[in-house]
């Protein structure tokens, strides 16, 4: 039977391509990583591909705005690898957002919106920030470890309230709200929060037809790249922490 | 049998003091108030105060989370005022909110925090835009009326989620994003969208007690002074719209 | 010979028209007002608009950027009006802006966008800042005064800086960092701050030719509503002082 | 004789500690770095740590407030590595600022704080924002070669007006400005600007004795942590730059 591992990784989120990307860059760089997805569909692959390039990952189908479903959810990390600590969690949940003038937007759209955006991280921050905390090192350990990190997906609709994506950007900027209140409560206890500002489009296998900057070669994100500027959070050390960073290709306007 | 007036305004919200404080003086500038809050007891006061300085206010229990309630409550405004068109719509709702270590906040803590910060002014404005869009002046009459008129009470908390107000932030941070959305829409259509982010404790006489600014002299918001701002806001001509103001004691560190 | 009046206020710039009509309604509003402009031609226009409105007026030329021109200006205003007390101070200079590739504008762009946009407002507030502090009134007299007031005129280049706007933005960017650094050093002493973002093209005659908003009636914003509420802001009471806000077309995208 | 580069990296300004480690590492990383500040005995430290760390480095005595200094600069980096592109330009002047009462404040301060923060940058961005073109890789050439990159020192006073931070704040600010106003500019061209807020006290070894966050370990940055943080900037795919992050300790306030 394999040695629990020491420590592992949680990626909420896989439909933007991000998820898949960072899961597939943290177990390269060593942690086994649990996926949390609400189609088994979508997870499927991803842990195949993880464990094609020699990581291990975990896909568990989980409604992150349930809370008893993510308790299940960290219930089975905890059966699979007991004892494992939480060195990383990525909050990259994503729902379709409705793009329509405000007088036709419905309660259940900014139900959706806000049950992503901030609900969700609301249940998941319940539940990792204690094991973020746990995982927190001694000041002896602190040289052989990246501080414990929170990471959350956000889009250029934190920022700003444009006309027609009045309840995407409600939901994104609660979500924003909820990021820094974390930051500023946990970063002085060890734990690392950060928010991401996806200003563009995702280049994801899926979106191919979905034109952006005019089909401009690198007009879309590559999410791998988003991957590496997580896992560069992941790595600062505590006396240099980025708690909000944008992400945007070259040639996008902003 | 009395005239019906040719527009009225209406308020959402007595908790912090604005409410009554913007009904007083809207009333006194002319347009009868229609008031809306949640306890009956809050009501009454302010539309006998109202009254009393020789104004016209219907006061309305509504629970503005609930469409139906606030369905009704128009329903009672038009049967009351029939044909009068709405020049301003005030919202200031106001839930006490948590002020707890993040760990400690409960799913409803969140719950409350967005159905008053976020739900209720999306309900409130998927009524009141309708009915501003129509009290548009024509061209030749744009001398003759102030801009229909959206107001929102914001707060510090909008702009920054500190440690301990997690879900009130999130709540905050969301009904800014609608009032912009909604500014961004539906001021190009002539409707003026305002957000006031009111940064300080106001001074109520039920909030004596609470001290501010160690106590000095105007450490604390009058609320008529904050209805003076709202007013500016509501005469400002289409040429020179605000869309976001601070307010703050002029002691108030920020 | 005539009483020197108890109070006054100043204006810097006419180049935009909202010197002019801030002027004018000042003066409407029962303060005699200094108007300091570089050309003698700027200032005589609305010397006599002023007079002719059956207000007081002042013109000096003035170059603001130089220290010893400003001192000049205060004397004659102390020779003209002595004792009386800086009620209100508006600093509205502008310089014709460099809009220009990066590598095209030269040194000397960047010295005049500083100049105009930071070491005038630097000069100016080293200049009424006494004076206003001396015109804060006692706890006694708080309520038959205005609070003395240091409005500045900034634009939405002092919130983005734009391709194409580089020096125009670096001097608003540096003028709305002293704006904040005035409002928090002098706010509690009794001094209001305040910071206007202009957003949008003034509606000027000497702009008739000027299209904005595709010509739309009221694409432009009039100087005579930016004039409005720089009065609003100079009647808050000192426990809700605005620091910031923005003033646009309805039509103007944001 | 030496084959020259095919890239370099050029690094202005040692004063904070931030400068030295940006160039240890770049080197390190294969760059040969040029080194520009006022003083020489800045300079030597810093080129013997990089040259005795199997690095090349040649300090360049520069004030970069003056064209012709910088200009000399560049003419002795083309001198010794003639035909190296630059792939790196790092903006990170700091002149010691002014804490002070506005009141105390001189013009002179003033000066020297647009003279570090804005024409400094100004300078030393129209000298090497024609190199960074140049380098920007062919469509075929770019998975080879990281996208030049303009990386820009900023500070909490970038963001905020403090009291008693006027005339920094407005250097920063105006800084933060021309940043953007780059970064939008040549962004769509191929070059990476990118404004680095670096909140809180940085690390030095000559700074031992000031204090931070109560002294508490890691309350000050390190400013090798820092320049990893530049490095990531420095490697990011031209489908996801990061134009501005943040850097504090983790004990920092924000």
């Amino acid at each position: 039977m394999a040695a629990s591992p020491p420590f592992y990784a949680v990626v909420v989120g896989v439909g933007s391509g991000t998820g898949a990307s960072v899961a597939r860059l943290f177990a390269r760089r060593g942690y086994p990583v649990a996926l949390l997805a609400r189609k088994d569909a979508n997870l499927t692959p991803v842990v195949d591909a993880v464990t094609a390039a020699g990581g291990t990952a975990l896909g568990i189908p989980t409604d992150v705005s349930d809370p008893a479903s993510l308790d299940a959810a960290f219930a089975a990390v905890a059966a699979t690898w007991p004892g494992a600590r939480l060195a990383a969690a990525v909050y990259n949940a994503e729902a379709g957002f409705a793009y329509k003038p405000f007088l036709e937007l419905t309660p259940e759209d900014l139900d959706r919106a806000l049950a992503t955006g901030a609900k969700g991280l609301f249940h998941f921050a319940q539940r990792t920030i204690p094991q973020l905390l746990d995982a927190v090192p001694s000041e002896e350990g602190k040289e052989q470890q990246h501080p414990p990190t929170l990471i959350v997906t956000g889009a250029t609709a934190a920022l700003r309230g444009s006309a027609r994506f009045a309840t995407f950007a409600a939901g994104k900027f609660a979500q924003r709200a909820l990021a820094q209140s974390l930051a500023r409560e946990f970063g002085p206890r060890g734990v690392h929060v950060a928010y991401a500002i996806i200003d563009g489009v995702i280049d994801t296998p899926w979106g191919k037809d979905r034109v952006a900057n005019d089909g401009k070669a690198d007009g879309k994100i590559s999410p791998d790249a988003i991957a590496e500027s997580y896992w560069h959070l992941h790595t600062q050390p505590r006396s240099a922490f980025t708690h909000e960073l944008d992400l945007r290709p070259f040639v996008e306007k902003f």
